[in-house]
């Protein structure tokens, strides 16, 4: 049985729809980050970082969206959530991935998370201002560059748009209209449709 | 025949140093970053992020260095850079190196990145005040939480040892000593002391 610790609103949005598509059985367990258990001995225990997502696996707890989504994938490949024969093709996959967790969701957090890199209020509120801009300018890059359409790798819905999609939810908060971004907007809309991902988002 | 966009001193070191250990008939092509060649249109062309680095294959360009590794370690299997025949031992891999590059890397961008992230000069020397403090966590965390020892991953010297070499070459730079971390200080002199490292070192 695998077990994912998530968070509402935070990128383990991603794994929690990989894992409603993927028919595995698993389970939820909500950690609420409003009230810090992130930071409880017994969370700790299961994720030493002190973030979400964790799976809980037989094997051992994993972390990171991009590992957890590609696990998952590779786990349940009837479900074809990634192109995981191919070296070339799941190094797309990879490559889109590690783009969303190393620079958008970088760039996304200097809204809320500036204590992360700074002890200055005032240097805080000057990321915050940055934000519709560095979001803006990574949604155009995916747009034009990286998203083939309908889906981000084209004809195959994947772990990437889940997780593409995760962080569209996040544009409004931070001054940016997903329709200024016509494929992303519309996949968005096609998944919004989905009965699995009505699903996750009214469980969490 | 694979052509690797590298520059001195960034995180391109890492795959420079799969590609050396994969026994890939390889070329590379020095990007400068001093002279702002990552931004020229040539450069573009190859990767639109405007980074390095950037791998040129026969089937197309890849970025981001967490899908570089695992793309090598996947196409040289002989070289057993990476345990990638078990889902669950490759997602170790994995969640490794995201941390690397989402964290990790990016903590220590704020010392000479800010730019990225705030308009403010006053900012910028905020955030450089706490890359030491931020580095020094991380690492704590890496060789408390992460590091099995003698190597990342334990017995397998893998694409994960490569990865954080690249990053602890970084430490001085950030006040932080890599002495402080016994697992890691033995795995970086193993790796100085390893000719294919050196040759690397030394033509980079």
């Amino acid at each position: 049985m695998l077990t994912l610790c998530y968070a509402s609103g935070s990128c383990s949005l991603a794994s929690y729809l990989a894992l409603e598509h993927s028919g595995a059985v698993y389970q939820t367990r909500k950690v609420d980050l409003a009230k810090g258990e992130q930071r409880s001995p017994d969370y700790l225990n299961i994720n030493p970082k002190g973030r979400v997502p964790a799976l809980i696996t037989d094997r051992g707890i994993l972390t990171e969206t991009p590992a957890i989504l590609a696990y998952i994938a590779q786990s349940f490949p009837a479900a074809r959530l990634a192109p995981i024969d191919d070296p070339w093709q799941f190094a797309q996959v990879q490559s889109f991935n590690s783009y969303l967790c190393s620079t958008v969701h970088v760039n996304h957090a200097h809204r809320y998370r500036g204590a992360r890199w700074s002890d200055d209020p005032a240097a805080h509120e000057s990321m915050r201002r940055k934000v519709p801009e560095t979001m803006k300018a990574c949604f155009d890059q995916i747009e034009r560059e990286m998203f083939k359409g309908p889906f981000v790798l084209g004809e195959q819905y994947s772990i990437c748009d889940m997780y593409l999609f995760t962080i569209t939810n996040w544009l409004e908060g931070d001054e940016v209209d997903v329709n200024w971004f016509p494929k992303v907007a519309a996949m968005r809309r096609w998944m919004l449709a989905n009965p699995a991902v009505q699903k996750v988002l009214q469980a969490q």
